[in-house]
């Protein structure tokens, strides 16, 4: 099984014993721990945790271990993710005509910066088709409008399925998912153009010129219901001044925007993230 | 007159010649120039300069200067401040019952990093009043209730003119001033406790702990009628995770407010900050 | 016993059972785990870790967990500290003439960032005798000459001693302390203004400016008998331009010392700072 | 002609009536200043300036400006360049075997954020032919050994002569180039794998995890004889702590790397840095 090893993401409610008893469970089927963190949460009466161990000689086949956990869980009353290193998640990356964040998760992808496939590239525009072809991955091109859209995201839905995917990454897709889709499929990564909650919706950039603001950011969340709302994963900011025209901060922006999303997308993928309420712990 | 210096800040629309016909005025009449920036809003087609030269061999004295440059200065439409190094600008700083942002603008006043004299403290609370006396700085308690706080801005601009004061600085000063203060008193700078302008208004702290935020900020800016929306100085920002509580953001912010605020004052007592519609040109 | 905690740091040969030993030794005695991060360094083959629980139903007296922990840690070959949150450290303050970095961690002291007591300030100038006395802590003035400096470090160690100080913060005190000394009194913390290893020893600003770097930065870390060289707490850097002289750099340097220096001593005294060769594991 | 401009970038003795002297000839030549920016070393005595006018209007033709201006800066005793925005430099990106930031000028240079023509990659591997080709860039494989360092760089200085090389920006180009080359080709950028003049040399990131430094950085810089000696551009660092194990201070200084020598190269493009000494002024 070389070295793959098995990663539990847990929150459930404060108590005595939490950390003895789940590192029991490992310890006892003979698992060696190589990476455990908590957090709690003490305004919320939370424990959150992140633990990973070497499945080389544990007992437990691979796909006894999360019944036997649930054992465990449920009195707990705990919510949990059992994730494995030798299954590497399926990634879908949705774009309209800019390329930068685009690029960018490719060649991290070449570079094996992520542990992941990327077999899907959707798109509501067509420029980008050459790009994927250039690196081999299959491109949708799925135009909406207005009238279009809920017929359209069916669509999208079904390839989503068809190519099993797992992660769906916004890397600057210009459209607005529907509630229905959101719901449908929740595991999706956003990057905003700007430092949320700062210029929410369109336009982040001119709105901060025109606000004059000294510095601007990027921020990369989960994608929920409410518009640029969701639980926040990274974000980053640089300066600026005021020789800096609006073509400047997108240009500054971009910069961002692609090391924001790229951190967000890798820390998603070696399940260093976990979601409570509308917030995150993130395991570094 | 040592090395003083005079400093004019110019705005006016933009057209040839200014550099030369500004440079000329200097150079005519024996000034040697040390610091000249220049700025092209070419959106707007403003021209905005800032130019600083040393009076020792000027042929103008002081009180001429103004008049002679206005007759260049007409023609060109132009909006302009005429400063002088040494005409030591006099500072209020008002405080509510925090002392962070107080101690080290007192702190840097004293070891010389303002060029400025501190002759007042006014303060809604008494609490700040034993280090007023510390740093021999009059203090005066002006307690502020809805029903007497448009009597007791009177009172306040009233010692405002008694000191002579050239710019209040709000550190940390948690109440609102009216319209017609800002109107008759326009030269006040604040800290606000966040990154502007996400988490405008009351408890930016909280909001940004509830909105999980990964940075938090805090904003110097110039005081307009428009609450939290006046032209921007300076920002800066701390990283921030889950393990920090609200009483952690709060802590982190103090060590940025004191930094950010003590940076805008510090950029406008050098005359490095030129204000125009709800921006600033920033001559660093 | 309130609210009262007790935290382990340990580091041990990395093998099985590690965090379900160390959690069952806790859990068995009836103290509930508030935080509890390991790492994992896997080049050296070490185990390290910070926990920490609570006292209020913990089983053992305080005076008995260490000879029980003993037992455990023994055969694990682990190097460990017990801490109790309610025995509160005894900090000395050393300083030479500059006042920034002390007035910096005397108004955190007064303002609760530090649980901790200064009892004692040291200085080879008489310069701030004033400021102890203006937060009656005792105020040592000890010259240091080459000739004088064997007798008088001796004479430091006593008064430490006579103090009963845990922790010596260096706050810009301008001398080299003795190997012996350090041998003696190996809990010292100091900061050097530079970003290590970048510019060691003496004028650190000056050399940044000969140069021409365009970030400077403060580093805070523990003192070993290797000048500048023993184990990083914190660093952090500010950008400078051409614009800024070697006085600038300094008052840029200074804001940073401050607060860099003011992380450090925190971390420190929440045990968060393991030290193992000459690195340092900083749970935060 | 249409937006062209011309760029002036000179040193030279403080004096009276520089700035006027400077843009009357300009003015009096009918040329509209879009930006003007000074500054005074005051230690060395030397001012220095950047300033750039629009030739829509400008009486003298480009083939006269040099011999126009130099009849002004002789008797100032100045150093000066002249640059037209319409005349596009020619670059040659030099690379070993790492593509990262070879990728990221590329994905720029198609995206118009240099003002420059690459027609020329040159590596000691044959490693990244295939993305020359993909952006139909020029590849020329120069092996390098000890033995055949100096032809070889003779054969590196005639094809820069043939491809009439304006700058060479070294990306990652893991050789020393010998004092004799940089002598004959002196406008060379390289970036620079650490936070200068820290860690000079090979191997800085293993360096960087042997100190335990808490932040590390990326420097681009002028090459001159002395070995990461050259006047400093550009700096950025970014945050790691004890988890980042030397790969991943190499994967996040990738990111840095990328970053810091793009902005180097496009100031320099823009005819922004101005080198003095070992130093440089950055006209931001």
């Amino acid at each position: 099984m070389g070295n793959s090893t098995a990663c539990l993401l847990i929150s459930c409610p404060d108590k005595q014993g939490l950390v003895a008893k789940i590192a029991n469970f490992i310890y006892s089927n003979g698992g060696n721990i190589i990476h455990a963190d908590q957090h709690t949460d003490f305004e919320n009466g939370l424990f959150l945790t992140r633990i990973e161990w070497l499945l080389d000689d544990f007992n437990l086949p691979q796909d006894l271990i999360a019944p036997a956990f649930n054992s465990i869980a449920q009195p707990l009353e705990a919510k949990w993710e059992l994730h494995f290193s030798d299954s590497i998640p399926r990634l879908a990356i949705w774009v309209s005509k800019q390329d930068h964040c685009l690029l960018d998760l490719l060649w991290r992808y070449r570079a094996k910066e992520f542990i992941a496939e990327i077999p899907l590239i959707i798109s509501n525009h067509p420029n980008l088709k050459e790009v994927a072809e250039q690196f081999n991955i299959d491109f949708h091109h799925i135009p909406i409008t207005k009238d279009t859209k809920a017929e359209q995201e069916k669509k999208q839905l079904e390839i989503l399925a068809d190519y099993k995917i797992d992660l769906v990454v916004l890397a600057k897709y210009m459209q607005i998912l529907s509630n229905e889709f959101v719901t449908q499929f929740p595991r999706i990564i956003n990057i905003h153009h700007s430092f949320l909650p700062a210029f929410v919706g369109a336009n982040p950039y001119h709105k901060a010129y025109e606000r004059g603001v000294k510095i601007i950011g990027a921020t990369s969340h989960y994608v929920t219901a409410d518009l640029d709302a969701g639980p926040i994963i990274e974000q980053d900011v640089v300066r600026v001044s005021h020789r800096d025209a609006v073509e400047d901060l997108i240009r500054k922006g971009k910069d961002l925007e692609r090391i924001v999303l790229a951190r967000a997308v890798r820390l998603h993928l070696k399940n260093r993230v976990l979601v409570y309420g509308n917030r995150t712990v993130v395991f570094e």
